[in-house]
């Protein structure tokens, strides 16, 4: 070998240390996103009655997560986690959740996943449940957050009335919420029908998840798919294949067309040929939705569900799936949503924002069977506030509950009173203790004196962390407009009953309940 | 063909027919009996820290119940009913469990499952925790109740002192009870070792498992191998490979051995070329244990545990195995510890005893994917007294509670007081009513007037069942008599302590604890 052919040799080396993966072979991202799916609310983690083959699939090929975290214990904070890798105190995703007439939304200073691998040259494509705002004009639609294409409905569809739920015109189980307009379902920042047919909706959806994977992978594009499912919140709907499908009622119906639709990706990713440099994401925005009885989910061995800061709130069902990568099994690895940033970012070989993140590369939990680097979670309320901050710390196996309270989510009636509304913010000193990985139904308080050095190390991470915490200005306080409500007619009246357009999916059946006040009282006899 | 053969032809097909399945086709059949294991405990019923691989293997090729009953809710019955097909209540196993003073145990006039099958010629085996009565000279011992051998502890192994449970010799979580003699182990009705070396039963007890199958596949012979571990109820033990080998402390421990033992059976069967012939059932005899806390099981999503009617008491994990004849996969049909004995008597061509039997065959659930015979079940609680009956009746989906009552394995303590020991017998009239298929966790209960003509429906069930149900003499109130206690040595003095002799396994630093009640008061610190 000549010197020249060394010199070669080396500038190629550098050229390709310095350009990481080369755009060929940079991996597709796909994340799988549910709503209001509790830990045990999969086949996989125990339920008896759900039926979720393709997840079980998932599952038997992937890695199964048994302590991982969603970011907040409500929908508009924990995606706000998962898309920028920091809790959404942060970006001023609180308190609760956005609504059809917020003015406000993630702000465009944070950086989303879309944006990071966006600068990787990948094509990325939204489907599904957004939920963190959509402002005027739609500024704070997924189009405008480094999302080259979005197709769904901007929040959750119970924010709008509802009448239709169940093929061909069963009605759902309440009216939903009669203050605002129609559900719209979004194609970018345009309305493509409204309100939206909630029994064609998935096939909607899958339709487009498939289009964007055929043709990103005829273009040899890599890809990043975000597809958060309205299923399995409240109200429950499903499509002719899906009702009564299940012994499930119908949170067994809305969760056995959501698993459907992962199957429907994963045949798509396979038949296209880029199954195997595919990363799959599997997990759930929160924990189950305790309050609507036996049409919510289950948190499984957890105590209480959705909204608050105990285990069912926001410990919740994760899967990774990647064969060529990914060794098939179970982790009891800490993890949660907002390492799905870093991971990703390091992965395709894009830069980290230059922001405090809360994500931890996920990298040697997924690829190498490794320790997570997260040895600590913070528990933020459903309405965080600066004046009591953090309610509960998990480090290692360890959870202290500096305060604890119940949660309308969490059911009224729960034979657990902690779980309810009507328990109040409650101080703890010395905070409550459980060891998770002994007690994962944090049952039995440990002895604050036999676990005093304990309770001293978390209370210092505790300090340390919220000593450096900046909270951003409240998105969800801004006023509230109904200018900004998605309306696909422009200045109609009478307002916002005139906010209807219609696509021929919708029957002329279907269509003469919109509006009947006395349909919209109906209720759906079968639980 | 002349007249002659068809004549040879037809007396062979009738006599086929009249013998059913020949000596070499007949198929080995395997019980694997957990001890208060609950619902909730296994990784493939969602256990976020148990380490239970092999039985993941199991249930990933075999068929998992996820609405499969214990016969009753605590140890005694549920081992009666498994053995006979029979409520508990028929043989006079009730109230509770019996004890090693107890004179009672299994009359011999019921019949076992080893006694059917040996009319067909089977070897039959037992190993492990028999807990049906050793009784005077040992009259009860499952050699005396169709099984040509056994090796084990014949009762619960805190039902003697307990010091040594981990590997090399670190004290059990107590003392266990210290008015009973040591725990004995036996060969068939010998004492092998007193007190039992829990350090070491594992391996003895796989040894001999291992060495069944070995010699009964050798010599050609079909074999019924009934394997009831001591695992994982209190004390927990481990060898010195499962001490601290998960992260769920001693339960996970225990579970973790056991789960090593399942796997050893199942290799023992491949590698002597008779899984393919062989039915391998897994269960567990009652729900967790909650009252040892973090040392005690968990029922998962389902309410309650160990004692109780609740679904917590009574549910259970349950797995079928047979490559050849059952196809993996998920079963919500309804089945039972009881169905094993009808199940097992068809499968094998034997005849079913003439007595009433509660179970069903299961074979359209295990070999044809269709609907159990079974649509019905009844929950007896701890104590049944035949002046209450039936505490709840499971009829299809449907549970009706007559009476609720907590019991004092299912945690003084709990959250939900129903389950706790101070939760007083209480009638329901109308009885709660839950939808299982819907509402697993029994919160929700449904309206009487709703439900009238199930609650109706339910009522004649139970009416018609308890008109015909013969309640057995009870053979746990019997006297008790020290005079029954096992002992090796006859005779002895003083009496129970000179009751020991001990193998090679036995360390001196062991055998040091031995008495020493010093060392019986030591708690291990990790819970």
């Amino acid at each position: 070998m000549n010197l020249l052919s060394v010199a070669i040799l080396v500038f190629l080396s550098i050229f390709t240390v310095c350009h990481g993966k080369d755009k060929a072979s940079l991996p597709n991202i796909v994340i799988l996103f549910a709503d209001d799916v509790g830990y045990g609310d999969l086949e996989v983690y125990g339920h008896p009655t759900s039926s979720t083959p393709n997840l079980t699939k998932l599952a038997e090929g992937g890695l199964v997560f048994t302590q991982f975290y969603a970011g907040a214990p409500v929908c508009s904070p924990s995606r706000a986690a998962l898309l920028t890798g920091r809790y959404a105190v942060r970006s001023g995703i609180y308190p609760g959740v956005l609504v059809p007439t917020s003015t406000g939304g993630l702000p465009h200073n944070e950086t989303t996943i879309a944006e990071i691998v966006k600068t990787r040259g990948y094509s990325t494509s939204m489907v599904g449940k957004w939920h963190l705002g959509v402002g005027e004009n739609g500024t704070y639609l997924p189009t405008n957050q480094g999302f080259d294409e979005y197709l769904g409905v901007p929040y959750s569809h119970d924010m709008c009335p509802c009448y239709n739920c169940f093929y061909p015109n069963d009605p759902c189980w309440n009216t939903c919420d009669l203050n605002y307009t129609y559900c719209p379902l979004f194609n970018n920042t345009d309305i493509l029908e409204q309100p939206v047919n909630l029994t064609t909706l998935d096939a909607t959806y899958v339709q487009r998840a498939k289009s964007v994977i055929q043709r990103n992978a005829n273009a040899g594009t890599p890809f990043f798919l975000y597809y958060a499912f309205q299923h399995a919140h409240h109200p429950q709907f499903a499509s002719k294949e899906f009702r009564n499908a299940t012994a499930r009622g119908t949170f067994g119906d809305s969760l056995a067309e959501l698993d459907w639709c992962v199957g429907q990706v994963m045949e798509q990713l396979e038949s296209s040929g880029v199954l195997d440099n595919t990363l799959v994401l599997f997990t759930s925005d929160n924990g189950p939705s305790l309050r609507n009885e036996n049409r919510g989910g289950n948190a499984g061995l957890l105590k209480c569900g959705k909204g608050t800061t105990y285990e069912g709130g926001q410990r919740v069902p994760a899967i990774a799936y990647w064969p060529q990568r990914i060794a098939p099994g179970r982790t009891t690895e800490l993890a949660g949503n907002m390492d799905f940033l870093p991971t990703i970012a390091n992965l395709v070989g894009a830069t980290l924002p230059s922001v405090a993140l809360d994500g931890v590369d996920m990298a040697p939990i997924l690829f190498e069977g490794k320790k997570s680097a997260r040895d600590t979670f913070f528990y933020y309320f459903t309405e965080p506030n600066p004046k009591y901050g953090i309610y509960a710390v998990r480090y290692n196996q360890y959870k202290a509950h500096y305060y604890t309270q119940g949660q309308q989510n969490s059911d009224e009636f729960n034979h657990d009173k902690d779980c309810r509304p009507s328990a109040n913010r409650t101080l703890h000193d010395p905070p409550l203790l459980y060891d998770l990985d002994l007690d994962p139904s944090e049952n039995y308080n440990l002895s604050s004196k036999e676990y005093s050095q304990i309770l001293a190390k978390i209370q210092e991470i505790k300090s340390q962390f919220e000593s450096t915490m900046v909270w951003g200005e409240s998105q969800v306080k801004k006023p509230t407009s109904t200018a900004v409500e998605p309306c696909c007619k422009k200045d109609c009246t009478p307002f916002p009953d005139c906010c209807q357009c219609h696509r021929p999916s919708w029957s002329s059946s279907i269509l003469s309940t919109l509006g009947n006040k006395d349909f919209a009282k109906l209720r759906w006899t079968r639980n």
